[in-house]
């Protein structure tokens, strides 16, 4: 019996490498393959073509010990995977009179007669075994030859979830090592990706030396820097404990600039943040226009603390729903640190909030002067205890400014918040 | 000077192993690579190790003439890509100062100074072109070798696109067959898939008779069905002009369904609209809280027309900042048509524009009852010829239901200004 601690994934289709297709079976697949152990080694996309087929598997069988392949196994000319899989293994085709039979069946069962060309799903590998398909006619199949294992499941999703679910639980589950991975995400606000890796880099190293090594992914997204850490375990109680202990490290390190320990969004430590201090919160925004609020709003139960923001991209709105006084906007412009204070202030009082937020910038791709250029974005937040107000520039497209600025303004609410619970 | 016809795709990088994310960057590249009539043969994704790199990329290079590698440039440990092909091409790595100076520039700009990791991304295999990434530090790479070559480019999109572009514009477009692959995106709002498919299929049945077929893709996403049309051209025009005989078919069949026939999105389509007339709009948003307007204003030059917004959470800031009566929200409940009428009509009023539209809906995923059940959303749309009104139910998630409520009321707005030139 072969133990399998890694696998390699072929997805067929000439669907897939156009521009429009993603394999997405593979994260199905690859979920349930990590909770007993599994990691994947490479993934591969061909197209309906024999050749290819027998060439990708060929490889990923001089790699890993389980392949597991989806798509192909249809009734037309291009679904192709079948007749690889079996002339690469030297399992010469059967028609399976079992499997006829359920093909022929579910037609009869919606009341038609089964097209002929059907038939070329019940041609079975010589000693493959047959994966029952509750979903679909195309049955799945598992072959093993020698120490390697390749696995044929259908493409379409409804029909290949159940089925992995089941060669999952019935059949890799006693085939794997035992070991399973445990994973926490770490995100850290306010730093670059080169920076956050240099200070981790001596927790990496110690990690990397323990028993059980912690693996450590760095992920760059807008305005946030994940840590993956995973680490095997003989059960979950055993990698949460070893994870525990680097999560403590992590926090040592990076302070308040690490926001969660638990892959949550930024908006969601903002919401639970204002939630335990029963504070409200509302938003005077122009350059993100109303993407911040939209964000704080993605959290269920939200309404707890929004209650209600101003959308003001003109000068006159600024001036009519917030207060904001039309001397400022004539001095500084409506881009700068005191009409971004007078908007949080401005919104904070109109609202009646705990919190206001007050978000002015310059969003791109025009309207950028050599003073104020494209990406400037000012955010005041305005509290019981005072107002803060920051000045920073981001780089990119429009949605990419709008979005990163309203990742700083959750962030800037979020430092305020810290250490206040009144 | 090889001319390229197929191409592979490499994606390098652990995280794209896991089961969280894809490798959307192929999806682009495709793309771009029809546009000049090169086909992907063979996709592939690996992660962070140097000899599966180097492996992958061999097999790549015994199959085609082209391959275009993402990802693994990073300054960090776990970017092995330099490397590995480095040493698979025998082309040693060498500093190059250009580069360096560009990185070091880049951190200057910000005000940090460079973290001595970045340095690595200075490194050249021999005989590289450096191609320049203007949004971020990892310059791009291409390499020739004999008839083979391989092009190295950033993982982040936003980094990554702006480089595709370049290069096919500036060296494949050249070396391509001549034979291009011309795409039109045709959207359609209101229409499920199937009712799409099965009005468009006589319509693909006579396209794909033609001397050049026309394929057809069907996407369904959330509120839109975009139908990708593509046929092979010897140069743009004749594409072009096959595919306009396509579209006018399509306008007939959909008519005001159709909502775009260049792929531009629905707050394009309705910012168009809006500027076209010199009109204005205002939105008082509720369950969105504030995505529609985030939405209108991600196009570049909204100004024109959104001035300002309200976000309305709560009863009492319809009542305060919109002017909605009590007594409607006592009677009917804030999600409710006569609540939705009074919220359009209040923000129009107050913010003095054209249009005003009024959302009110319950997200979920609580705070729905058997009356009004999660997923229940009204939309009203003021103008000055009369105000309109329509209620109806989504289903999904949260972010789910905002989306498919700032779709429709997007798609609201779009019909009650066809033909409203006034």
């Amino acid at each position: 019996m072969p133990v399998f601690s890694a696998a390699e994934l072929i997805a067929v289709g000439s669907e897939l490498l156009g521009h429009t297709r993603l394999d997405t079976n593979s994260l199905y697949i690859t979920r349930r393959l990590l909770e007993v152990g599994i990691t994947v080694r490479m993934k591969t996309v061909v197209g309906d073509s024999a050749g290819d087929v027998a060439t990708a598997l060929a490889a990923a069988l001089s790699r890993v010990d389980l392949v597991l392949m989806t798509g192909g196994l249809g009734p037309t000319d291009d679904d192709v995977t079948r007749e690889a899989v079996s002339r690469l293994l030297a399992r010469p085709l059967r028609e399976d009179a079992a499997v006829l039979e359920r093909i022929k069946g579910r037609f009869v069962a919606r009341g038609v007669e089964m097209p002929w060309i059907n038939r070329r799903q019940a041609m079975v590998p010589e000693g493959a075994e047959v994966l029952l398909n509750p979903r679909g006619t195309a049955p799945g199949l598992w072959i093993q030859s020698g120490e390697k294992t390749v696995v044929l499941l259908p493409g379409p999703p409804p029909e290949l979830q159940p089925m992995v679910d089941a060669i999952v639980r019935d059949r890799l589950a006693a085939l794997a090592s035992g070991l399973r991975y445990v994973t926490r995400v770490i995100r850290i606000a306010g730093r670059t990706e080169s920076h956050v890796e240099v200070a981790a880099l001596p927790l990496y190293q110690r990690w990397r030396a323990e028993r059980r090594p912690i693996d450590v992914t760095i992920l760059a997204s807008p305005g946030t820097i994940d840590l993956h850490l995973t680490v095997q375990a003989g059960h979950a109680s055993e990698g949460d404990a070893n994870l525990a202990s680097a999560v403590a490290d992590l926090r040592q390190t990076f302070a308040d600039d690490l926001y969660t320990d638990v892959g949550a969004s930024m908006e969601e430590v903002v919401g639970s943040l204002l939630a335990e201090r029963r504070f409200t919160i509302a938003a005077a925004e122009s350059c993100t226009g109303g993407l911040l609020t939209s964000r704080l709003t993605d959290v269920p139960g939200s309404s707890a603390y929004v209650d209600r923001s101003a959308i003001v991209y003109s000068n006159e709105s600024k001036v009519e729903w917030l207060g904001v006084g039309s001397d400022l906007l004539g001095t500084h412009g409506a881009v700068s640190e005191p009409v971004a204070e007078a908007m949080a202030a401005g919104v904070r009082t109109r609202a009646n909030t705990t919190i206001g937020v007050g978000i002015t910038g310059i969003a791109g791709p025009t309207g950028g002067t050599p003073d104020k250029p494209v990406g400037l974005v000012v955010i005041g937040v305005a509290a019981p205890w005072g107002t803060s107000v920051r000045t920073r520039r981001f780089s990119g497209t429009r949605e990419q400014v709008k979005w990163h600025a309203s990742s700083a303004a959750l962030d800037d609410v979020r430092r305020a918040l810290l250490g206040r619970a009144d």
